[in-house]
């Protein structure tokens, strides 16, 4: 098996002089070459950074490079290279992975258009992840995902409380341990017990322009509401319905001649690209979540 | 003085056969040429019609042409022509105007964006307006109004309660009688004793992508909720705030690296181009107001 | 089997005042009910019109409609409505269809992201059409449409010359008939003599926003030209590369860092939807050719 | 007068390892903060970087600084930092500045859009340069102009050749010595010898999605394609009509109902944003040339 070529660092903590010198120079040092390094400083001053790098025919030890980038960080306000603090001291979170396709598990209801795009992208390698498995309060897109030869779990709601329901599902991805969850216009709330398993690891579309329209039919409510533009909105999904980090948002114009159904039909184009364009950022290990805000480098 | 050659006929009420056949045959037995008919019937049925037309050579009386288009409907459900009914019983409202420049008087706080928009759109004569004055409750967009040639009146609210200061605009506008008011970034709430005086007469830009983000630091709130989207709605005002039909929308990308501040820059541009493009529509006869929609013909 | 209820009325020819007046009219006094009328007058003078009407519990002979509307057109210049001319002598042409999907074939070559687009939209009958076969001058996707249960015929181009391959693309196709040749992503440029055989029958998906970019290559050029948005284009085919009349466009923002490889993968979202859009507009007879533009009604 | 605590470091040169490592290194030693770093790597291997910093409380000697960056660049292929090149032996080019506005002319013919839009902006000190005057060879915009207090150079083509016209324009420069020739419609091409007065120092806002419709009227162009989509080009000017790097670009909407001078008039609103948007960036510095591409950091 081939050792990956591409890794990835992730950096996370509060901003002090010296800090892309720092990763810089110990990559540097062991001869590695940086293809991508894009950084970031929030207004209240943390610092984050991701940096892409190639080994080429060099060889490192990870545990060892991540360790010397966590134990050699230079101190801020000296101007010596010899004063050096940690990545623990510092407040400052390292993570180092080759790069590398995730494994996830698609959640879906009725609507096929969302999930129809991941499954042709996944069967031409296209999408950084391999579904490893769909699940469904419904059965009605068995048949579609049949055709691409991933499992199909129909887990109903009906007769179950929405904890039991939940516990089935979980007892489900047990079977897969998926790296993240996708709703793909799965149309039931979570609790925040399942969610809290899940950490920054669900990503939801929701079908408006977010914060516009929060909660059920939101395309009915842009039409009564009269808007001239709909849109669609991929986030993580946190305790809060339709409140987590912003991945990705895109938009459409309407005018008053569009219908509710009408306004839902043309918005489904904008759901599954936006959809789509989210999760290549984050299986790309290019989104870091800054309390509400999703950064994207 | 020349008459205007170009005339729009708006007509409004609930749907029935016939209706795009009674307008365009009395207008075609009178020998009127239609350049442009546009119609929307709204899925609860009401019917909504814009005929620009000219006369050429051919002359005609406006309040025979008006009474004739109110008095010879084809009764529905009939599909013989003698039986007619009146705009008057079948509830349909007909407005025939010769196609000209409105007269508007702009509301202005502290930011120059939008004003400097219309003052320069005004000064080339590319407003479909004429702009009889400004007010303002700072004088700091004076200088700038100034070089236009145009009154502005600086009427502060300090001192003053919410009605007398309205009084003191009141007094002011009866001096100018516009046919419509904009609220070009004026950032104070009107009561509803002041909206109900210009009943769909008042075109507001508010800066964001509406419903979301109402009421004030839209920008703000946008950065704190991640968006990757701003916007901004122009639309006209009513006793709600921020709640009133919707003009135009348009909206600009931005990430995690904008600021408030910087978001609020972006968005200006965004802003001026939405009101000039929402005035433009209404000054030209073709906003139809329906409950809390603006149908565009 | 049930009698289609809605009907689309298309009407193209020279302008003259009563047009509207004379088809709402006729339809009126048959008791038909029109859903939706649009029309257009271009520079040049040239009528455009499309009217969908539903018949409801009314019986209508199409034939004789159709003749109605044909010969009882009121003369322009005249006021009064006995005097009548016919579409033949107007040229003026009608045409009268029930509303119903349409038979087409999809030709593709290597690239999958249209095809999977279109397979997905049939599968779930949003196409507005009956996709009768694929046809390919490679064998590569010929697993993807399997899965849908839809003939595959490759037809290879080696050892053949280009009027040979047409040849035998041709006597595949005799054997369906269909109404339209959908391009999608086929990368071989089409003779004038197959062309001429599906006049304004034959819709392309060109990867750039034309005029810019056309030939080869696209995604290259736009990456050497550097420029900062790209597009995609649907259009018909007709004799000259790339130059037929366009039915719908759109574009995507990129910026220096998109190789001609990034501009190609962010592209294929835009093309798949452009396609699709303009293959909805086309299949429900929305689309006028009018010498090399295409009006949308 | 204040010292200006922002400056910009621009590097331009063959990539090799090491190099923000030892930017960063040099500006960390000298107690300097980076308050943004953005670098690009091209395909060919080229690398850019933009260092945006601020001194704070620390004082440094720009021309030392300046000479330290040049002769301490680590060696690539070297581990250790004790083997350094030049700048100058590596091929690499840095500039230093402090952030300031820049010094600028406007040429205008007839059309007042853009101008307009800049000298809003300039008035209210939102345009990131000074206007030292407005050169035009019509005396159209001269009221305009003199609204604002700005020298207006009236230098008719009239009677001149096209050297002769251009003699008297650059007579007029040499008063001004402008860092920046910003070309806000103005509908005269510049002879080479013009241009290479000042490399990539002159921006022009042409009213098209360049590379579609090059030359005169692109609208009647745009038009008679057909396209459903116009747009806008802000480019510097080399000796090629039309054909420079291009900065921004931005589009818009249109259908068949658009005549050429619909598509002229809401085109303004698209030529003068892009216009200003493209000059912020290159006034601020974030613009380098790469042969016929402008990377934008």
């Amino acid at each position: 098996m081939a050792v990956p070529d591409k890794h990835i660092l992730l950096m996370d903590g509060p901003d002090s002089k010296g800090l892309i010198y720092h990763v810089t120079g110990v990559l540097f040092r062991h001869g590695l070459n940086i293809i991508h390094n894009d950084e970031y400083v929030s207004p209240s001053g943390r610092f984050f950074m991701r940096t892409e790098f190639e080994a080429g025919s060099v060889s490192f030890d990870s545990a060892a490079l991540l360790n010397e980038l966590q134990t050699t960080i230079p101190q801020s306000g000296s101007s010596t290279e010899s004063e050096v603090k940690t990545a623990h001291s510092s407040g400052i979170t390292f993570r180092l992975n080759p790069k590398r396709k995730k494994n996830i598990l698609v959640m879906v209801t009725k609507e096929h258009h969302c999930l129809g795009e991941l499954l042709i992208r996944y069967a031409f390698d296209e999408l950084d992840a391999d579904i490893l498995a769909v699940v469904s309060n419904y059965n009605i897109l068995q048949p579609l995902v049949s055709k691409f030869g991933i499992p199909f779990h129909y887990i109903s709601h009906e007769g179950k409380t929405r904890e039991e329901h939940e516990e089935a599902i979980l007892r489900t991805l047990a079977i897969y341990e998926p790296e993240y969850l996708v709703l793909a216009k799965y149309m039931r709330v979570l609790t925040a017990g399942f969610v809290d398993q899940f950490p920054n690891r669900i990503v939801n579309i929701h079908h408006s322009f977010l914060p516009a329209f929060v909660g059920a039919n939101p395309y009915r409510q842009a039409y009564e509401r009269g808007v001239k533009i709909i849109g669609a909105t991929a986030h993580f999904v946190n305790n809060d319905l339709d409140e987590g980090p912003i991945i990705a948002q895109n938009v459409k114009e309407v005018d008053h001649r569009h219908t509710a159904v009408d306004m839902a039909t043309e918005g489904k184009d904008v759901e599954k690209i936006v959809l789509s364009q989210a999760l290549k950022l984050v299986f790309n290990d290019r989104v870091f979540i800054s309390g509400n805000r999703a950064i994207v480098l």
